[in-house]
């Protein structure tokens, strides 16, 4: 099943956001049929805030070390690190090039937390999607997001350039409200993507239309909060949460290099 | 307090161990008085297994990184990445040199899996502290590790070599058996580090004469345990974990990035 085909199922596609190897072995190894990247947690990785095109080197390197894992991997690649719509068409190619696994890519229309003119954006949407034609390119809308023109009509609008661009998804991180997602995804004519939605269970979500729920920056943040709960507990003396085991860690990696060797 | 005065505590050191730059930070802002590194965690989120030599670049990268984090931060080497005593040490005064927060290194006496003669190891120890005095230069014995010449005078005949060559602390990963600590940290006469023995408090690891515990790869691995959690729990609708803010790690990163500046 490709990709594309994933946000077709009958509930929406589940998409677990890795920040490194491991983590989307992890997630692999749990069943999850593609696995995203979390622009947070490549960012936090190097020691760079997220959204201030940051990630450019490190999705790079990343890529190249998940080119062959055994499920698509949608890459975030923040604003597409330019203004210039060719040279976000050469970086993506690139990132898609890295290796077979390389599926898609989400793209935003916001940089340095401000919303883009949705004409800029289409045009970085339209070059990738010249260079890349097979490529998932889920376009996102940060209307929501950053709490800026946040509303139905405003994101339609900027929905509608990019889907008229080539745009294969909308991502509308941080739209909630189940009438506001009922409308989205019934005038989008292509796959809603949102983030998880407190109270609404993904049969919900899909009941209102939304074909894909991804995960964000949520399990590099668990990650690290129970990093510190377990160095905590190891030091006070309080129960030590659970962990996978050292074993298995180099299980899955030992399997990961021999296939990829 | 410099890193090795933290050695001489009321208490055990407890050296909670990050793979990047994010997981560091959350344990300064926790509260710990150092940081130490995971040579699984690093070489996992590259995707290759531990103990393979696989973890030079990926530590220098890192090394980098963490150069200017406000506590000392004791990098894991493996095993030097190299028989030669002299590219040991040169490997090891790069990674000192990336920065004042670099205050210590881990060097194992075993490679591949397998016990390396102490005499070679020893020669490494002594040409890392001809080379970088200051560092404070822990050295493994992986004895109980390895289940290899796991026995108290093996163990005591291997540290004694590095203590000779001028190993500042010794680490006897897997050492659990309290009367086993006692003779060993009797006979030792630098600081013993092990890793956490479960049913045994920080204070009783104390009074064995324990003055350092690391977590070792624990944070990494309950990482992983929480991501992966996180992810089926919004996918099944269960209970969800707890997660750092968004934008508490913002801040941690904004925070970072401005004092390095």
């Amino acid at each position: 099943m490709t990709f594309h085909d994933l946000h077709h199922g009958e509930l929406p596609l589940l998409l677990p956001n890795a920040w490194d190897v491991a983590s989307a072995l992890a997630f692999v190894e749990a069943g999850f049929p593609a696995v995203g990247t979390t622009s947070l947690g490549v960012a936090a990785s190097a020691g760079h805030p997220d959204g201030g095109r940051a990630t450019a080197e490190a999705n790079q390197v990343l890529a190249g070390r998940l080119a062959t894992l055994p499920r698509p991997v949608s890459f975030d690649v923040e604003d597409g690190y330019s203004d210039d719509p060719e040279q976000v068409a050469v970086y993506v190619a690139g990132i898609a090039a890295a290796g077979p696994a390389i599926a898609g890519v989400n793209i935003e229309d916001s940089t340095a937390g401000h919303l883009v003119d949705p004409r800029a954006h289409a045009a970085k949407v339209a070059a990738v999607k010249h260079a890349v034609p097979g490529l998932f390119v889920n376009s996102r809308v940060d209307t929501y997001w950053l709490g800026q023109d946040a509303t139905v009509p405003a994101t339609l609008e900027r929905a509608g350039a990019a889907v008229a661009a080539g745009a294969d998804g909308i991502f509308v991180p941080g739209a909630t409200d189940p009438d506001d997602l009922r409308v989205l995804t019934s005038a989008i004519p292509v796959p809603v993507n949102v983030l998880p939605v407190p109270g609404l269970s993904l049969a919900e979500l899909g009941r209102l239309g939304v074909r894909r729920v991804s995960t964000g920056s949520l399990p590099y943040r668990a990650a690290l909060e129970a990093a510190v709960t377990v160095a905590t507990a190891v030091r006070d003396g309080t129960a030590v949460p659970p962990a996978v085991p050292y074993a298995r860690v180099q299980e899955l990696l030992v399997g990961y290099a021999d296939a990829r060797d």
